[in-house]
């Protein structure tokens, strides 16, 4: 299945269920019945809620992950932003694919799926200091390609991604997207050194002078400041909410996809929990722009989904305690 | 095995070997051939360091996690300082016992050992505002069951505990052993109102003024203060210290029990990751005093070992990620 413009996907997304409420209550009456003083479990509890009512489930028991990683090329990368060369992209598919990479082991280790999905890493996006860096054709095919990848009958969606130089695009969209200035949201991403710092803040500065009066509907800056790994985010997240899976979102790159919902549907990432704050300069504050408290924050930076995967072990946690967990009369204990 | 008093634990501690330094140099230089950005994988990488070292294996594979759950009852349980009835301490042992507390599905989604150990339940330790709570058969038989019940062929060691009326305990140890006033240290526990809150700073309070000059000796403060399950985790981390066993630290009553240890020898707690930060309000300032910050923030406030068992999901992350992940060599991704 995939869609046929962006406006039959921001239909798509306004027409989208919210969380089967009935399913919340009944797993909040559970909650209170259970062997523990009110609100001990602190966020586990809201955890456990937030994922009854987007699986339409009172007491879920498996979790099922999906973990897809999408990869991308960038015409920026050629302008010096990134501690390492653009065909590392292409490596690291090749790694990932090995099952050698960090979020292959974390996936293995939390019990995910995963695959990989290149987008036309021999055809990077144009540089956007110069122009749009995606057509409507390769925005809509890159939106497509996230769309479709969503397994219907995931119970837990993480999307990560790889793509040298994308750090500087997610600063960029996020500029556009939340004003500030460049320096507020550009880091040093793999590794930069000062001056590589500086290149990016002018990259995006010069960016998004190019593109200025073009910037007011976000999936424009979807299209010319982002690429095809982050269209395939957005478009994945999107699909998510419409078939209600939960999802854990990654780092700066992931929640810049993700803002592009945001601005266009104010309900649309409401099935989404940050599932780590990255050490990555502007992501704490695109995670207090999107209003989203992140479960963890271990000072990963490496992207392809890993501070998310992380995070599906305290799901998992969850949601063990909520269903597993005795009431006060099954287990015989005062104060229920 | 048993220790025969204090001194000879005391003995025991300093004698302690520390990390196995070649093991973590070696776990060290593979780090930096892993294909990742250096330092990307943020505490993930310390923690791997941390229990190559403490294990002794620059490459470990599976974790092997034990938990222990100490309970023991209170003297000053019957001055109103917690929201539940004293007997809820033997009645959640048989939930434990009965696989039905948070604990016990933490321990089942991540693999863990777990056991119970109720000390004298039907006996309370006496009323500290108006004597020590333990003699010195009663401190030693506390620590002995502690110091037993650590498995020597385990990898990692959580302890939890749960005694009505310990938050209050816990409080006055760290107010005797690292000062400040009664109200820094108490917090609701499981739930207190205002006036709970009250009665439990006069409590902490009285006790302090009745045992002043007597609490120099941090195993004094222990017995003086303490509590049966207290006492226990404190035997229990200074064996795992002694068999280089790595350790997750919980919540505010199994860190008062940690802090005992680090106030009579400094290197005592090296062996000790701080798996999560309580809502209990004195336990930040705890672990500030303990030096150690910690993996998870989550809110969680419920004892039983529960903070510290969450965080044994991000250990295996951790060691998961390390242990697994290629080389650049291996992967032939440049950078490396």
């Amino acid at each position: 299945m995939t869609i046929g413009s962006v406006a039959e996907l921001l239909a798509e997304l306004r027409a989208a269920p919210g969380p089967d409420l009935a399913a919340r209550t009944a797993a909040q009456a559970r909650d209170a019945q259970l062997t523990k003083p009110p609100g001990s479990l602190g966020r586990l509890e809201e955890i456990a809620l937030w994922y009854a009512g987007w699986q339409g489930d009172p007491r879920p028991s498996g979790l099922a992950p999906q973990i897809v990683i999408f990869a991308g090329n960038h015409g920026i990368a050629a302008r010096g932003i990134s501690a390492f060369p653009a065909e590392v992209t292409a490596q690291m598919v090749g790694n990932f694919r090995a099952g050698g990479a960090a979020v292959n082991q974390l996936a293995r280790a939390f019990g995910a799926s995963m695959t990989v999905q290149a987008l036309d890493l021999d055809r990077p996006t144009a540089d956007f200091t110069e122009g749009p860096a995606m057509d409507d054709t390769d925005l809509l095919a890159a939106l497509n390609t996230g769309w479709s990848s969503v397994d219907p009958g995931a119970g837990l969606l993480v999307v990560g991604e790889m793509g040298i130089g994308n750090t500087t695009s997610a600063a960029a969209m996020a500029c556009a997207l939340f004003g500030g200035a460049p320096q507020d949201w550009i880091g040093r991403g793999t590794g930069v050194d000062a001056a590589g710092l500086q290149r990016k803040a002018d990259v995006v500065a010069t960016g998004l002078a190019h593109h200025a009066g073009a910037l007011a509907d976000p999936f424009e800056v979807l299209r010319r400041l982002g690429g095809r790994e982050i269209a395939a985010m957005t478009g994945a997240l999107a699909r998510a909410r419409v078939l209600r899976i939960p999802v854990l979102l990654d780092g700066f790159i992931a929640s810049a996809a993700a803002a592009v919902l945001a601005r266009a549907v104010p309900a649309a990432l409401d099935h989404c929990l940050a599932g780590h704050c990255s050490a990555e300069a502007g992501h704490a504050r695109l995670l207090e722009a999107l209003d989203k408290a992140p479960i963890l924050s271990l000072g990963l930076r490496l992207g392809e989904g890993s501070g998310a995967a992380l995070a599906i072990g305290i799901v998992q946690g969850a949601l063990a305690c909520h269903s597993g967990m005795a009431t006060f009369a099954e287990a015989g204990v005062a104060g229920g």
